[in-house]
């Protein structure tokens, strides 16, 4: 039953507006316009006792929820908290199953906002009579098609207006309304190639939370990757369950991110979402029985979930035992990147006798090869003269055939004079065929840096500026497929 | 004299180029590109006895350095290895007092790299006829004004070409020719405000390391931070007295980052230049004596130099407690940033009378600020209207006034939409004005993000787009100045 009302809140086929405005300055304006824009194929009810009769992107504006004839599956609050619980009578008076309540002013702000919410526990008696995300919150996003695409379409309830998006196969759940409005256009304009699929904002959860969010998506074959923002655990032991259960699912992973782990955390969280944070210690302990991956800022969630989304995208084989290898262009970057595979717990493995081989042809004579996976490839440069991308690409080829090696990490240097067209489309038709996760590290002209990202990216191939970053991320993949492997494990033997 | 020396390679009067040639594909011809595109003013003598008697930009070639008549400071060998005894021991007999070798295959590569320095050993008489930077390394840069002003010029002798740049208070001492070379382009494209003084690689430091640039840059009054990689100390007792001496020089911070501390590490830089690495307990011991800012990856080292090098260029007293003050118009990010401050040591302070005043009046009565220096400013926007921007400001400048506020951390939203130019000139001012450290942390459209940032950045102000970046960073200048106090207080009790 849970799933029936997430699947109506990701799904709406009517929805009222309520705070619908004309003026081009306001909220109530921009999800209108946001629904419009991006295709939105229900039906849409502008409503503001203020403004009844006017018209509004070819809406009129009616009075009440109540002048409406037909159904409606869900109301979105665009109101000042004080007039929420009269409307929100008149939307269980209608029979509207679901409202999004995008106001805050609610359990953070102290003894009026705890008023409210027990006018809201009687009116919807309980939420029996009416389900409700929010309120403190950026509503719900989906995402059905490119934004430049014919496919373009979806629902967009949040207030924050997003014009350019790819479909993708990433989910959120957030507490941070930020996450679902402003740093989504964020992200989507700094990675073009970043695909989601939905956006849950949750706020106070009030009602529903990151449970009934996480269960529905976990069956939802449409998502890879859920990257969850909480600042309180609503439920900790079906939370563990259920991240368990992902687990389970091949192609599933789920990143997280815990606001108010720390006494100055809580103090924070408790005026923002008005959350009872738990103390670092029960945090911890959700997490570990969880077997979620943890990440410690926004830019680190969405850089993994970037990642992950690739994986999936280009079904890689996650490595089991992080055993990598290492292309690199300069002895520095490849100490340094030696250096962190200890930290992150990743090894450079032995190499066999027939990557060796092919190292030794490609070597000069006064540089002879070594045996670690670890290939300062400088000398081979030098001495392949102007057959630089042959010997690259069968280097490459050579290393990914290695049986030991479950990953690669290669260097790019971009410059405009020394790069070759048609050296990186075979790079990267190499690295795509294999099975195995390439991660490039790309250093050199800033805008060459951005386009072969680019173009990487297109191909489900991450890249990386700084070599932690790459090393760190490979690390995650282990540990989510060591996770995963435990888990089968031990529902094998039991 | 080690002081004379550098001042030599530094500042040569006279060079000549060892493997000059005439094929813009080659080295020899890349490092003479590199000083005439450069405005080097000294005199530039190309040798190539294969060449002899061709122009390369406008210079004949010689057979050998012996056929110069003129005095020449400094030669810079872009040779094979088996070849440089042979034209060392010319250089020694014409009397040149220094040469940068920038061929690699010395000990990097075992024995005969090994039998190819006693024979430079036993042609310098151990170095006492003629002072060796490198082999296996990028040389030297010097630079004394901006690529596009009047004051263009320096010294560039590596073989990476270097055509747009700033002069800036950095000094660069590594060991990894990379960061000399292809990551310095990276950067000062990447960051095209960040400016650079010199950049000194020393390779495998079969003479001169990193002990006698140290020295000599502690006393350079144009350089405020100096960033370190190095793969071994050459004298680890003299490494810790000059970063203690750093310590009691105003203005000036040392940035180290050490390759090779682990046992995988360790194997990579003995094929790389040829280190016998220090293993991870001892190198710990020399940082943690010398005192000086550790860091873990490339990208870091740069991203902090940078914050630094701003620091200083704008005179901002660095935090000595770790008070600092946010202001922020997600809860989510503040929420994350109070859980980092705890986890880099820093504090949150409660705000005195004279900010919590302007906080009341400026927030509306449903959700009345509190005391904690953590501002989710977003209920004072909305009450604010069309007065964001004098509301933004005056807060900015009431917790700047804040005498237990060290610093702050403000976030910027950018968007085309949203973005007022007169609101960002007039927060920078404000920022500037200030002698506490301003970090802003950036979210929003990718190319309004990086505008905002450039603009931050020619004020000296850094720029974030990762919080835990920031917090971080933060936490360095701390470091730094706790440091600084410490050495200059077990002076005084001396």
């Amino acid at each position: 039953m849970s799933n029936n009302i997430i699947e109506l809140f990701l799904n709406p086929k009517s929805v009222a507006i309520i705070g619908a405005s004309t003026n081009p300055m306001k909220g109530g304006n921009w999800i209108l316009n946001n629904l419009t824009l991006n295709n939105f194929k229900g039906k849409i009810y502008p409503i503001n006792p203020n403004a009844e009769g006017k018209m509004v992107f070819d809406l009129e504006i009616k009075k009440s929820v109540l002048d409406v004839e037909e159904e409606i599956d869900l109301a979105i609050f665009y109101v000042p908290n004080r007039l929420i619980p009269g409307v929100l009578a008149e939307c269980v008076q209608k029979g509207i199953k679901g409202a999004i309540i995008e106001a805050s002013g609610f359990e953070e702000v102290g003894e009026h906002g705890l008023m409210l919410r027990d006018q809201i526990l009687e009116i919807t008696n309980n939420f029996s009579k009416i389900r409700i995300v929010g309120p403190n919150c950026m509503g719900i996003t989906r995402i059905d098609g490119d934004s430049d695409s014919d496919k373009k379409g979806g629902f967009f309830s949040s207030f924050g207006i997003l014009a350019n998006y790819r479909r993708g196969n990433i989910a959120i759940i957030s507490q941070s309304g930020m996450l679902n409005g402003g740093y989504l256009m964020h992200l989507m304009t700094m990675y073009p190639d970043l695909g989601i699929r939905y956006s849950c904002s949750i706020g106070n959860k009030m009602d529903i939370g990151e449970i009934e969010f996480l269960e529905h998506l976990l069956h939802d074959s449409t998502v890879n990757v859920i990257a969850i923002y909480l600042e309180s655990f609503k439920d900790p032991r079906r939370f563990i369950k259920l991240c368990r259960e992902a687990k389970s699912i091949p192609n599933k992973t789920i990143l997280f991110i815990k606001g108010g782990t720390t006494s100055q955390g809580q103090k924070a969280s408790l005026s923002h979402t008005g959350s009872i944070a738990e103390d670092g210690k029960l945090t911890e302990a959700i997490i570990r029985q969880a077997g979620v991956i943890q990440v410690s800022s926004f830019h680190e969630l969405f850089q993994t979930a970037r990642v992950f989304s690739m994986m999936y995208n280009a079904r890689k084989t996650l490595p089991k035992k992080g055993n990598v290898a290492m292309i690199v262009g300069s002895g520095g970057a490849g100490t340094i990147s030696a250096d962190l595979t200890i930290k992150y717990g990743l090894k450079f493995p032995i190499l066999g006798d027939q990557a060796y081989k092919t190292l030794v042809e490609v070597f000069p004579e006064w540089m002879p090869p070594n045996r670690f996976a670890l290939v300062d490839i400088w000398p081979a440069i030098e001495k392949a003269k102007d057959k630089v991308n042959e010997m690259m690409n069968l280097v490459l080829q050579a290393i990914l055939d290695e049986p030991e090696v479950e990953g690669l990490f290669s260097m790019v240097f971009c410059a405009k004079r020394s790069m070759d067209m048609e050296t990186i489309d075979k790079r990267i038709e190499l690295s795509s065929k294999s099975p195995k996760p390439v991660f490039y590290w790309l250093i050199g002209e800033h805008e060459e840096v951005i386009r072969i990202s680019k173009l990487l990216a297109l191909n489900n191939i991450p890249s990386f500026i700084s070599l932690e970053e790459m090393v760190k991320t490979f690390s995650l993949l282990v540990q989510e497929s060591i996770h995963k492997t435990k888990l089968l494990n031990s529902l094998n033997s039991s």
